[in-house]
């Protein structure tokens, strides 16, 4: 295995005020990157200080979007040293997402390496601030400089950090939510189960509508009959329907999560019944009338659980539990968050320290 | 209207041999440039020296592929001079693109004037072979340094130039297309009539494994049911049926194209009648071995008009016309690139010089 080359910035950035980040607008002083050429493969693993990339007019992440990307977080613990949280799963999607981009892929030892290496040199910007965290975004391009619409032979993968604060202004408390009907997020034999850019670029639209009213994000209907719910904008979604959990199946279309993956073994754990299924959004909203649907949440990496108050249409409103963050949501949010803060004991064997 | 500032290259590049270009290999000596600032709008329009732009590590078009681009040709008339094929029509889809990507618009005049201005400044790399253009790439992508799933704010729009000769090997002789049926390109309410980097980076694999066959491209079929032929890997699709001419019509997954558009007015010039409909496989692959579906062709800016000889699935063919370019399809080819390269009088008024 290659070893990993660290240059250190001698101009190291003034920390920002960690009361007052918001999402992924800071980054730290240094970034991890690797450049990939078919004939040669991977060469090159540095850290070097996080400055802007040169890209040809002509690169293919330009035109043709073959990108893939991560989103996992560094955590400092009571005792500050700081550790993070399922890595391996990220390695392993990045991996399949870019196996459906054509694109690469990267020794998981190797990204292992270069993720620990990275936050280790820029450990200082772990924020230690109440619900603060280091966001961690590797990601995958390709760049051959070449205008035909054919498998990239030239890629880069880079890793750059950024000190994050709450992911929604509403922390755990609920978030309404907007049923999407017109734009459609993925469909069977598409890219939904990629973490590629295409999927986000599509999803703007609605989201910014969404916004606009006053939504935190929309509800993602399946792209063929719109009758079955997928998943959050930027999350899975879950819903406590009487004494189970009910979330959308992985059929190829909804992003495999690993915040979801996580919370079903919790709850698995806790001797609570999950489905995995399809969810019909007719059996959501009559479940929110009459009752049976007590709680609903989305979950994913930047806001772990987040609590849902109301789904919304063009001109109905569903109100669920009075709009209170439920008792299981928060359950969840407070057991996730103090497993991956090393507030509690990690029995699950989940979390990976930055020696 | 913003003056266009020139900035000539000190170092002008050998030009390729003209009997040799490839597809988007090659790039002239300038490109145009604009940015754009949500506070500002649109500035600083410039035609300076071909070179690699400066892009930040967290720039959205790396992560969250919000980026569109556009293709036409500029082609050399037998007198000399340059001309552009419908680039009005380009400048329109382009924005509609923008549009459904949350990207911001472009005054059409002042994208004229950019085409105009860099084509007349790279006019020496207009090719005078046969069968060879120069391939014109405008395109658009965001460049917000920030993580957040948001419209963007800050963009870049430019234009390359690119030396090219016959998109398919084959030129106009016939291609064997195979029939996809496990990916999807695009579903109504996603991006399909959009011409952005998303569409085609979920293609790439569908397209590689047509191509390891012997395939020049592959046949789209509907996202949903898979039953309706939509177009081509890159190109729109026509069928000759007895004696009409039947095309997938425009619902919101296919590309609007140029070439099809054209032809379309072409055809009926000719009284020769049209219909744009929904088209099943079914219907198409009964047609072709009960005759009555006589020709088929790809149109696209690229290869213009690409007969096809055989479409394919894994285990059946299905040869057209005796795997043999159709009367109509040349018929077409030859109207379309006697227009386009100045060699017959355009009644249609479809040329625009570049003086
Ligand atoms: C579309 C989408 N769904 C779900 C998730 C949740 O995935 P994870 O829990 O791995 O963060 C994400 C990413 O964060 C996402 O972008
Ligand atoms: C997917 C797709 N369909 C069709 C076309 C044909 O469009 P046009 O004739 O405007 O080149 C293109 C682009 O060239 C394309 O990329």
């Amino acid at each position: 295995m290659a070893e990993i080359r660290i240059e250190k910035t001698a101009h190291p950035k003034e920390k920002p005020d960690s009361g007052n980040l918001s999402f992924g607008k800071y980054f730290t002083d240094h970034m991890f990157v690797m450049n990939y050429e078919k004939d040669k493969g991977w060469f090159d693993p540095r850290i070097v200080p996080f400055a802007p990339f040169e890209i040809s007019p002509a690169a293919m992440v330009l035109h043709y979007a073959p990108e893939v990307f991560e989103g996992l977080k560094a955590y400092r613990r009571p005792d500050g040293s700081v550790q993070l949280f399922r890595p391996q799963e990220n390695i392993a999607r990045m991996n399949r997402s870019a196996e459906r981009m054509c694109l690469p892929q990267i020794d998981p030892e190797l990204f292992m390496e270069a993720l620990l290496a990275l936050v280790r040199t820029d450990s200082d910007w772990v924020p230690a601030g109440e619900d603060t965290t280091l966001y961690i975004r590797p990601f995958l391009f390709a760049t051959d400089p070449k205008l035909g619409v054919h498998a990239p032979s030239m890629c880069t993968f880079a890793i750059i950090l950024s000190p994050v604060g709450p992911y929604f202004p509403e922390g755990v408390n609920p978030v309404k939510i907007f049923i999407e009907k017109e734009d459609v997020r993925a469909v069977r034999g598409g890219t939904g189960f990629a973490k590629c850019g295409g999927n986000y670029a599509g999803s703007l639209r609605a989201g910014e509508r969404a916004e606009a009213n006053g939504f935190a994000q929309v509800l993602w209907l399946d792209g063929v009959e719109k009758k079955y719910v997928e998943e959050g904008g930027g999350m899975n979604i879950m819903f406590k329907i009487k004494d189970k959990v009910v979330t959308p199946a992985l059929l190829g279309t909804v992003l495999p999560g690993i915040t979801r993956k996580s919370v079903i073994e919790m709850l698995k754990s806790w001797n609570i019944e999950v489905e995995e299924r399809l969810v019909t959004l007719e059996e959501i909203l009559t479940g929110i009338k009459n009752g049976d649907v007590e709680e609903a949440w989305c979950c994913g990496t930047a806001a772990v659980i987040s609590p849902i108050g109301e789904f919304a249409t063009e001109d109905e409103q569903y109100t669920i539990g009075g709009f209170k963050s439920g008792p299981l949501a928060l359950k969840l949010y407070h057991a996730l968050t103090d497993l991956q803060f090393g507030r509690t004991e990690d029995s699950f064997g989940w979390t990976v320290r930055v020696a």
